[in-house]
């Protein structure tokens, strides 16, 4: 049964990016801000708050996030709880919020995501990124997570002759979307030859293979049926919500070219739903590596495994295709700070089905999937999003 | 209005204390067969699992805590999420899944929570719980937990004249409490006199005046009323939850004597439940310090402001008074393995509401409230829960 109440009304974003001299509390403020006051609602409105961060206990040596960002942002008092699924954090703060608005304990929500991450050295982040593994099977013995989608790359390369002209021109079409995002941490093109230079960082990946190590905030208001016409006349609905989760360890897994979890949050999310790929005009899709992009637009059933990167090469997935896939240029382009992506994803499909999305508009935009997931995929949640008019 | 559909149908706990060789996830799946099969509930019902770790990230380096516990617990493929607010932990957990269920999303659900502390150096834990406090106004320049206690301690003395041999009573009590509990860290009474043996932690908190660092987990099973009587015949229903946070700083806070977020969610609570103080046949209260068990009984308007030491010394928060307070022995001596606490309150209740507490027993035993607070008390999280035949 589809969900029948839950609403997105409003939805901002800072920019992405090493925004030196901004805290984290201080970016968290500013998208709150941007989905509350600058969007026409009081924050007086707002009755719960549902956060995501990933890991700023070791980037900024700061837990218990929720209240204390909260209070921050001028809303001190609120119910406010932080969620933590690695890099699908914001996502599960967005589920929380969809069920305690479908509970009917509250109506009009916030949810927010926010990490700080160019805060400690590069290696000291992907120290941090690394907890987001298991600490006994992999992280601790030496694999990052550049590793780790590099293994995921060469077993689709494998299986299916994936090579990695391939995996760059995910790379471009990212750079490309990004281009006309104001907000991207990544405002330049670059071309397939840039892509393919061979700066590896975990072979077969290359540099611009990777999302980078950013900075940055999102935040959305959700509320009920009742209470949406009075803050819009162009709601976005959010019909169907999947979550699944796998093994932590890759060695657990039967399959490397696919990820479990994402193709059981997103059959969850259809069933949901009553929908099917095909229904889908766009998606948002967690592309933490290219190859990653690839395996989702497989693994949520548009396009048939080991068919993801033609349809890349086809443009199928690009702005102007048949269905635009991170058409603001997703994680690698815009950038990915952890706890804010999932909740910067949403921001996406909702400027994108109210026709607010600039010059990375898409043509049909009635209906749109959001794909988040943490760590090698041991958490995945798929979100519907349709237009409340369409 | 109070909750309609929700109950508890199984909780289970493990010895808390350092648990020499017992990994997070070890003692996480022991917690969890306690409520699932040796409740006599199969793990196949389960749907969906919600998770309180505090900061494991920095005790064991591991984030994405939810999708490898539930693993680990043989229940691989479940949505699974991770909620965090320092010792709250469990309660945002607990109030997620009320949620879940209450939005007719899930029928039956996990909650979990777990930390193991005795990983590493009483100092790096001391710094790990730093972390639930505010990094740039209160741990960043030296303040620690029993710091902020002893502050408040003073406080309450100097605007009440609680004395030191009253935070002393409230050890006292708990030492006995948990004599008689097998799963307690600490199972020895003691003496007034060795309670107010001067080894100061943070004056006027002494040695017995401070909850222990621990290892530990809990565990509950929640379900919808029309799935209770498969599994019970005494559910246990959940009619209100109450949330609310404050700042993080102390230095924000009006009154040091009362933890204003504890007070807005005992009101929420009340409102939601229908219900008054008086109704309350017993409490379990988040007495990471002593006088943290003091301010909560006032806050949660079970006595005047000021008087909640009296109640003790005239023992009408004994385990034979009027007002049982933390039967079992509280955070104080059964130990407070952060994540696990606010799981492992509920499991108390629990016990004490179908009449199976042992020789922890309350003689009244119909409706009971759960009390568990985050930091310096800027999330705090309270429960009602009630014998569904009372």
């Amino acid at each position: 049964m589809p969900l029948k109440n839950t609403n997105i009304v409003s939805a901002g974003q800072t920019k992405f990016g090493k925004l030196e001299g901004i805290s984290l509390r201080e970016m968290f403020a500013d998208a709150v801000d941007l989905a509350t006051v600058d969007a026409g609602i009081p924050k007086e409105d707002i009755q719960a708050a549902f956060i995501g961060t990933f890991i700023p206990e070791m980037l900024v040596h700061q837990g218990h996030t929720a209240p204390l960002l909260l209070d921050f942002a001028g809303m001190r008092g609120l119910p406010a709880t932080r969620h933590e699924a690695a890099c699908a954090s914001g996502a599960t703060a967005l589920r929380a919020a969809v069920m305690a608005i479908e509970s009917g304990m509250y109506d009009t929500v916030l949810v927010a995501g926010a990490e700080k991450m160019t805060s400690v050295s590069t290696n000291r982040a992907t120290e941090a990124l690394a907890a987001a593994a298991d600490d006994k099977f992999e992280s601790g013995v030496g694999l990052t997570f550049p590793g780790v989608f590099g293994i995921a790359a060469v077993a689709h390369m494998r299986k299916y002759g994936t090579t990695e002209e391939d995996l760059a021109r995910v790379a471009v079409k990212a750079h490309k979307n990004a281009s006309t995002n104001p907000l991207a941490q990544f405002q330049k093109e670059i071309t397939l030859e840039k892509a393919m230079m061979p700066r590896y960082i975990a072979w077969p990946l290359k540099l611009f293979d990777c999302s980078p190590i950013s900075d940055g905030a999102a935040a959305l208001v959700l509320t009920s049926n009742e209470k949406a016409k009075k803050y819009t006349d162009t709601p976005v609905k959010i019909p169907a919500i999947g979550q699944a989760s796998a093994s932590m360890n890759l060695c657990d897994r039967h399959d490397l070219t696919s990820f479990e979890a994402s193709v059981a949050a997103g059959q969850q999310a259809y069933k949901m739903a009553g929908m099917s790929p095909s229904d889908m005009d766009l998606a948002v899709v967690h592309d933490c590596f290219t190859i990653a992009e690839i395996i989702a637009t497989e693994d949520l059933g548009f396009f048939e495994p080991g068919k993801g990167a033609k349809a890349v090469e086809d443009g199928v997935t690009a702005l102007d295709g048949d269905l635009p896939i991170n058409p603001m240029g997703g994680l690698k382009a815009v950038g990915h700070p952890v706890g804010a992506t999932g909740v910067k994803q949403a921001t996406v499909i909702y400027k994108e089905l109210i026709g607010e999305a600039g010059k990375n508009q898409v043509a049909n935009h009635d209906v749109g999937m959001m794909h988040n997931f943490g760590g090698t995929g041991a958490t995945s949640v798929v979100t519907i999003m349709r237009r409340a008019d369409a």
